[in-house]
């Protein structure tokens, strides 16, 4: 069945590898007859820093509280553009993939931008007016998967399970279980390529194989088992149930099955 | 002793509970004798984005690496002043505070727009023209000390040890160990204020009184106890030893004594 994909993505130079796993996702998808949108954020020239001209009718002239203002502009149809935008983009994809290099573990602050003006108020959270009540699962963004393709310039051993940098889906949990598992996607195994600063012809033929591949089960394969906020591990909503993961604590107990959490995939 | 303080802070509404922090920061340690230094990113107009404007004259006009270009440009003195300014108030510092509100789990897109492009290579990266050789307590800003203040709307309990955010340290550890360990500071337990969406007026008094006790100590204060890369714990420069953290994985086992962590402060 024919799907609409959305891919965001944060790199300016059109011979980088990010640039080329965006061409071949492209490529790819289209050859399997989906629909392709395209948030290139450079290209776009994208405003990367939330403030207050993303409120052009305050609700309160006096005081900038970011989280009233975004839900104000939000409700009253007062959103800049660019934010309205890339929001029914978001709206009409059955799947969102990020394509990035990771820099400093985490978001170019171009792609920060995007999630902290995009993800509103009243659309990302406190969906509905109802505070908490939906999130983790449950939100606006329901139903669709979301992925991330990761350009690491770092070797796999630096961030294998016990290598210096610390795992990557533990460095990258802020982003899938909290960014893109948060408003209800179903987030995918991260797909990373490591070692990127020298990684050469012959590895830059693999690693676009490899995503060829992976792209061909966009829609078939299964999502990291994040834990729905809804679903009955949280009975009060904001702590796991006793009964499960005994003893335990940290970033992986939200994952339902954590002993067989899929690792990001080379 | 007088000391120096780089107090970087990102939000711009002068009411905001950042802010108070801010201006309590200077009051409290311009009372100790210390020298303060604010860098205000907002108030700066501080460009967030790296791209080739950063690289006023490029090793390769033709293909945009960030790598190559940013250590041609540390390395020829070619950065533009913003960078340049903000590396010098580094070198000068003894202690670096940011100041942010929590914006979906990480930092908002400003500050992390300060990190990728004041963290240079050559200077927080590829110090010395080594690769990795210094990394990770080792570094340009090696004894310099780092604390994060953050500013977090949701309740303590979803950031508890098993709350359904994940426990705030662990959501931090890619800035505290891969931001700032990094280049060699030795980076202090996160001062965490949470709650902050319906905090009121006694709140933040005695969260501003908190946070004057917490400064009180800031040079005296035991950092977290990271594993440096060269301290012998990890014998190939990659992964931790086999004797250490004994079958275990994960952040944490980069903390050398992981039972005793201390947590983020309330």
């Amino acid at each position: 069945m024919k799907k609409k994909v959305l891919l965001v993505f944060a790199h300016p130079e059109p011979g980088s590898l990010t640039r080329q796993f965006v061409d071949v996702a492209v490529e790819t998808l289209q050859g399997q007859g989906h629909q392709v949108m395209l948030s290139d954020l450079y290209g776009m020239g994208w405003k990367a820093v939330f403030d207050a001209h993303d409120f052009p009718q305050r609700l309160d002239a006096e005081r900038l509280s970011f989280i009233a203002e975004s839900g104000h502009a939000y409700a009253t149809g007062t959103q800049p553009p660019d934010i309205l935008a890339e929001q029914q983009k978001l709206l009409v994809a059955d799947a969102v993939v990020l394509l990035f290099p990771l820099w400093w573990y985490g978001l170019p602050a171009i792609l920060k931008g995007w999630i902290d003006r995009v993800f509103a108020y009243g659309f990302a959270y406190g969906y509905q007016g109802e505070g908490n009540r939906y999130r983790y699962g449950d939100g606006i963004l329901k139903g669709k998967r979301a992925l991330l393709a990761v350009m690491v310039g770092g070797s796999a051993e630096d961030y294998s399970p016990r290598g210096i940098n610390g795992p990557l889906d533990q460095i990258l949990f802020p982003i899938t279980h909290g960014n893109l598992f948060y408003p209800g996607m179903d987030v995918l195994p991260t797909h990373a390529v490591y070692g990127t600063g020298r990684i050469g012809a012959a590895g830059v033929e693999l690693a676009l194989n490899a995503w060829r591949k992976r792209l061909a089960n966009l829609f078939a394969e299964a999502p990291i088992p994040f834990r729905r906020q809804n679903g009955g591990d949280y009975p009060d909503g904001h702590v796991l149930a006793e009964h499960l993961a005994i003893g335990r604590t940290g970033l992986l107990v939200h994952v339902s099955d954590e002993d067989s959490l899929p690792r990001a995939v080379a």
